[in-house]
């Protein structure tokens, strides 16, 4: 450079700006912002001239159609609602469904001319709406002008025209805007905007060409139209069930389904696509990492919120996060499954809560469940990190996997459980259950993970003084004993084991299982050998406050005499398989003969456990021990759930719609001891809102009453459900079934 | 119940606590915390008794060894580091990678007794070791004690043994305690906790029975061990390059990426896969929900932090992370890559940084990137809202995919730049660079992701005046046009695109568009004609200040006449594609004869753009057009990238180790106006830490020159790099070569 200046020397570098840097700005990334809210709308203009106005303005209008009245025809006794099978839905506004045709009746100011008058019916959708996006939609009655929404005049009548249209089967799921737009030579002519002529678009299962559709009507009426629910727990030999009101179609909870979207950012654009509706949906039910709606809680201690045993339906959950935009307290995993529920169901998407007992939850996708024993074979507490979850609850909803090769669609698994122990997974699924059982678990998503859930070994290691460990016996079918969901159509059971799993030892579940592993599942290699000693405890249904005998049976299976020395230990334990009090503990030497059987009974009493029972009263034992002469390890395990008192509920006679009724809970504290600071909830799907009461003592063998006054909305058969929660006592439950006469 | 106590009454419910809700604990939930933090650990008892003391304690320990000394034998020059290829880490620590011999020396009181004397090394990671896990190993020099890392006695010289210890090669990688233990018959002696026993396990590239396993000298040494980095920018048809110092040996660095995975919560037990550390290092490269290590900005604004072109490496980023524990300001895609590359080749994983030029970034997976145009053709810049990244930085790393079928491992992407506009992914991959090339977009993790970024299709949508739209134009070629990477070994540049698609036009690459549109993704249908009229934009290679002539060309291939009513606009724009203002329009009609072509010519001065120059100085042109006797849709698109001027760095000569040497960066500014708020950074791989210089202003045409002293630590080629950055000019750049002698 031949012109050169001053030298510049270095100053010291500036002050660094104090306050927090101001929020990052899309500025530089993206044209304009990602429309990611269903309540964001973007003003339409009323009138959109084409051509510039003339030195006197634009041309007078009063040629063309001007539009007087649009009629959305959304009463429930109007076809739409009923074709559209969302008549139960209490709601002001048209729901229907895609890829199916509804009306809508538009009066102008003179008879439609189909030759001269050209007119559009538009739907819209978020802010920034975009025809190549689906969020601008214009519909056409003229055949030379295709709309990707079918339009059609299916009546004329003096001034009136009633319109026909079918939105596209995989168009966007949510709440549209409508206006009816009459096309002149100057310019677009439009209604103005008008919430009472807003519509929701709903998931279909009744088309075919829905990626949701679902081929089964009995199916339908339980997965998608049906409140009631009935949701499995307790222990996999003996199955307790809890009622559910999923109040898919209370006031507001449409509304609270759509908000869950809006509040998770999730761009309009995909909102249409079951696959990643669910995929999003599951990582918003939880509160982990983006404020979702629930929060969980496995503690024990609930004072800061509802217990999660207490809740009796998903309605007063939606709706308080709606509300207060804030994550609601507490959920465990079946408050997760049935809120998920409530909003599938509530979008059109066919879903079930499953209960899978015996769960390998909370491991990572990793097929070994550890156990350790000390070098007698008792189990080492402070080193057994992994528990086996009584059960585990999950949802399945119905929908095509287009991003799988064929044959995987149909059900698929959705979790909303935030896995706490896992690489951070606070979303899980949809991964199709044919994968699961075909053990292709490489699919999309998470498909590994479930897999372990229901297939992992439990392994049993003997643990040297000096720290190392040798596997000494391998349960391979403890673990997804039983997968069970509520029958369609009735109140019964429906063991759905076979839809996850070959049958135990037959040839396809071995290579289903080599298969995972080749996929970079873990399984335990080593084959100890089995003990020619087995260790049986029985079945047993006791209730809460019952002492009772608790036998061991000792059977020996070979020819010579055999030892044991046993570890007979009973605990307290969550669900989740944590122990918390160890309550019992044996340690016998038994002797058996050739091929004989010994029992070792030993009394378990209410009094010694009472004080330590947790949340849902489950008792585990576990005995193990050591065979003398072979140094086998023989081990059994048995979780007992203790049945609770329940509730009486009963409700008046010859229930019509509109008409009052009551409905009774009665509770008798069957304990010496007094209950302390007891909630009461009550409701009934069509019939009851929920309602709460609170009892801050009940004194021992003391009873109660509560009687609601109520007015069913809707006839047909229905029910009353109730719960009784305070620390001292979880899960008490009770129930009336009602008809209602029309 | 007969005996009724008094009838309990409902009473108000108790005031809600005040005060935040606690932290929700995992009591009830896991049984133990899940050990997550490198940097935690575990007292490990001095002594661990078998049996009960006596009424006077323990006997005298006497008789068996005790342990004088350790000596991990961490100096460079001895055997271990050399031989782990961990010789260039300034580190005082031992660092070795698993599935590979190490020696270490133990001083006991007396000479080693095979025959009678029993010790264990053992090796802890994290709270709460467990020998199931892998996180207590215990390591045993006996044959008939098999531990799951293999030891052996390789030398014994007085009371001296040298032990060699081979962890497994899928053990966990990071910072392992080391104890040594004496086995008695009264119970176990063990060693004190010492610092400075402690050693780092990483992944090995070098040895076959590691995940990571990468059989090429020449890749290892590019892909693990070279700190100078090269990082391709710019236009496909003018790449532009920029230096960059990984630092993955800098002091502190392995601590910092060891940090990184801490503050993520990643389980301990994970660290030892390679998909599941980079799946989980996408995420936290991005501060994105995870308050991870850089927070992404693309306004153009960075008062609050460093603009993204003026880093010059990765080791000022990651040593401020790990000790203010805030993200750091400011990232774009490449720095994003750089950072995330260090990290990987710090823990011992093969990677490298890729650039994939006109990239369909954050459009969710879409095969489909729309532009509009209005009726006559011009682009509706207002309804465009798709951009096209002029490219993107991504970084591929080399290992086994045990999850996935056979055949698909080697190079995966994994990509840490967040995805702002898409389904809130803020971590990405790794994804099989096969996967992607054979169309298998259904495999984890994102494959269907990055296959649209180089895959997708370009559509032109002509929008009509009562807003429906129909494609005009489809461009299959323009998205993914050249992927590139350095040359292991050299300074060059390397097309790897062949390993990411097959040849345009062939006929897999139908066959695999076709197989990935039945895995789900969206291409664009429809077919509209081709025109006999093609547009052609020149390749042009500009400097910064420079007025240049723009001559679009149109090409007649029909043997009629063509008129084309041609919109040819310049706007600059952000890397991203995101236009920010148009600089240049022009409307001409241009007549072609049969077969002729015409040169429409157009001055593009500096003067009108200046003052809206953004960022990285891009020049969008775009030209289109409608052929009026056809009605045919003509277009093309060009990017230029202005070339900056550049810095001049010397560096004195005769460089020799731990003798001081300058380097001298001087810079003139070129243009008429004053910089203002400029940083200079200046640094080189094992030479020179970063350092940086502030000039508040440098007037237009003066120079500026500024040396540093430095002191190289190791021998061998490296390069000083530098940068200048102010808003004004980014991008500028200088570097020297040096070599320095032993």
């Amino acid at each position: 450079m031949s012109d050169q200046g001053a030298t510049p020397t270095p100053s010291p570098a500036p002050p660094a700006p104090t306050g927090p840097p101001p929020k990052v700005t899309n500025r530089g990334r993206t044209a304009v912002p990602i429309s990611s809210s269903n309540s964001d709308s973007t003003d339409i203009p009323e009138f959109e001239p084409f051509v510039l106005p003339g030195p006197r303005g634009f041309p007078p209008m009063t040629e063309y159609l001007d539009i007087w009245d649009v009629d959305m025809m959304r009463r429930p006794e109007e076809l739409n609602k009923k074709q559209h099978h969302t008549e139960l839905f209490n709601s002001d506004y048209l729901i229907v469904r895609r890829g199916q045709e509804f009306q809508v009746k538009i009066t102008f100011n003179r008879p439609y001319n189909p030759a001269t008058d050209k007119f559009a019916v538009e739907f819209v959708i978020g802010s920034s709406p975009q025809f190549s996006k689906g969020t601008y939609i214009p519909v056409f009655t003229a055949k030379e002008r295709p709309s990707p929404w079918e339009g059609r005049v299916t009546d004329t009548a003096d001034n009136t025209v009633t319109m026909g249209i079918t939105p596209v089967a995989d168009c966007i799921v949510g709440k549209y805007q409508m206006f009816v737009a009459v096309v002149t030579p100057v310019g677009i002519r439009r209604t103005r905007r008008d919430n009472s002529r807003d519509l929701y678009i709903l998931f279909n299962p009744w088309v075919s060409a829905d990626a949701v559709f679902l081929d089964d009507e009995k199916e339908r009426q339980e997965c998608v139209m049906t409140e009631m629910g009935i949701i499995y727990h307790g222990a996999y030999d003996d199955v307790a069930e809890r009622d559910w009101n999923y109040g898919q179609f209370n006031y507001g909870v449409l509304d609270a389904c759509l908000y869950i979207m809006d509040r998770s950012d999730m761009p309009i654009i995909n909102r249409g696509d079951p696959i990643r509706v669910t995929r999003k949906a599951s990582a918003m039910l939880n509160s982990r990492d983006d404020e979702g709606v629930l929060v969980g809680n496995w503690s024990g201690d609930y004072t800061y919120g509802v217990a999660p045993t207490s809740w009796t339906g998903s309605t007063d959950i939606l709706l308080s996060y709606a509300n207060s935009k804030m994550p609601v307290c507490y959920a465990q995993c079946w408050v997760y499954a049935a809120v998920f529920n409530t909003f599938l169901r509530c979008l059109g998407i066919p879903s079930r809560v499953v209960t899978n007992f015996y769960s390998a939850h909370d491991n990572d996708g990793n097929l070994k469940t550890d156990i350790i024993l000390d070098e007698n074979g008792r189990v080492d507490r402070g080193r057994t990190r992994d528990s086996i979850w009584n059960y585990h609850c999950w949802n399945e909803c119905y929908m095509s996997r287009p991003d799988l090769p064929t044959g995987f669609g149909g059900w698929q698994i959705v979790d909303a459980t935030p896995q706490e122990t896992s690489d951070g997974m606070y979303r899980c699924g949809p991964a199709s259950v044919k994968a699961i059982k075909h053990g292709q678990i490489c699919f999309p998503f998470d498909a590994a993970f479930v897999f372990a859930e229901v297939n992992s070994d439990v392994v049993f290691y003997s643990r040297n003084k000096d720290g190392t460990m040798e596997p000494v016996k391998v349960n391979r079918t403890h673990i997804g004993r039983m997968v069970v969901t509520k029958t369609p159509g009735d109140v019964t059971r429906r063991d759905i084991t076979d839809q996850y799993k070959f049958p135990e030892g037959s040839t396809e579940e071995r290579t289903i299982l080599e298969k995972a592993e080749e996929y970079g599942c873990q399984r335990e290699k080593s084959n100890p050998p089995v003990a020619d000693v087995d260790l049986v405890l029985p079945t047993l249904e006791i209730s809460r406050g019952d002492d009772f005998e608790l036998s061991l049976e000792f059977i020996n299976r070979s020819t010579q005499h055999r030892t044991v020395e046993a570890y007979i230990s009973g605990s307290v334990a969550y669900y989740t398989g944590v122990t918390s009090y160890e309550f019992l503990f044996r340690n016998p030497t038994v002797k058996i003969g050739p091929n004989q059987s010994v029992k070792e009974s030993m009394m378990v009493e209410f009094k010694n456990y009472v004080k330590h029972l947790v949340e849902q009263a489950n008792l585990h034992f576990i005995a193990t021990g050591k065979v003398k002469e072979t140094g086998q390890i023989v081990t059994t395990m048995k979780v007992i759930t203790l049945h609770n008192p329940k509730l009486t509920v009963t409700v008046s006679d010859g229930g019509k719609v509109n008409e009052e009724m009551t409905a009774t809970v009665e509770f008798t504290n069957p304990f010496t001891f007094s209950l302390e600071g007891v909630y009461i909830r009550m409701e009934g799907p069509g019939i009851m809102l929920p309602k709460s009461k609170y009892y801050s003592l009940i004194p021992g063998s003391s009873s109660l009453t509560w009687t609601e006054f109520f007015t069913p909305q809707r006839a047909g058969r229905s029910r009353v459900i109730a719960s009784l929660d305070c620390s001292a006592v979880r899960q008490v439950y009770g129930q009336a079934s009602v008809t209602i006469e029309p």
